[in-house]
């Protein structure tokens, strides 16, 4: 199983892309994984796509057809709050249905659009609280990780 | 408004501790923060404390006297799951009303005893996610910075 993480941009703070660059090559151990970060929509642009809700945008509809064989994961905070126990069930069902790719998407914090949520798979959130887009893609990481270390009675600090 | 971060030893992942240090620094323009490591219970007596509910250990005493004039928050997955902007309204009450030390508990990942429960004045929930001791602190430490931002209306990275 592919697990493919898609963002705008390069982490910005150093210790939250240190400890990106920590999860990523730890999470090698359990699956394929690919990091893509992708060009930034202009300011202009994200602010209109998040107002404008009615269609998908030109750069939404490039994404979509780039991911378009995979199970679609948008982060969002309207999503689902699992437990870290319930998204590693979650992960091991996928696993187990025979998914080839799952797709994480981290957005903006002003989220996604109500047209681009509607095409995801499954909206997850991490935590009720607002978390900037750099602990947020860490966190993701993690919790991943953490996911498969449950699945595989892997040890893992706590 | 004096704000105590209390937590047992020293937070082991590096890129986590500079996190922490950069958000008490950035803190410290905002509220008197004061971090506490203090020395970290026994494994047996932290497994102990977990299971024996009925009633709080000798060094849990210990800490409650150390803090008995603060309002106590401990942090624990069976409390409140609040977003930033309720967390930050929170914390703006709690200085209207002239509170003098906020303490703040941070755990293992056990949690707490339900005794050593009882006894705070509220349980907060950074997620529904378990995090590692080290991740609770940080991101902790974020929130309440990301709180102070926006009483004051200050810029803050998204």
């Amino acid at each position: 199983m592919r697990i493919r993480l898609i963002w705008e941009g390069r982490t910005k703070n150093t210790q939250l892309r240190a400890l990106e660059e920590d999860y990523t090559a730890r999470l090698k151990h359990f699956a394929e994984l690919v990091v893509e970060e992708i060009r930034p929509a202009s300011k202009q642009a994200a602010r209109e796509a998040v107002h404008r809700n009615e269609r998908i945008t030109a750069p939404e509809r490039r994404l979509l057809e780039k991911v378009k064989h995979g199970y679609k994961v948008f982060l969002d905070a309207s999503g689902r709050h699992w437990t870290s126990e319930e998204f590693s069930a979650w992960l091991g069902e996928q696993a187990l249905r025979g998914r080839q790719e799952l797709v994480f998407l981290v957005g903006a914090p002003g989220g996604f659009s109500a047209a681009f949520k509607q095409q995801a798979d499954l909206l997850l959130a991490l935590s009720r609280m607002t978390l900037t887009r750099d602990w947020a893609r860490a966190l993701l990481l993690e919790q991943i990780y953490r996911g498969f270390t449950i699945l595989r009675g892997y040890p893992y600090a706590k």
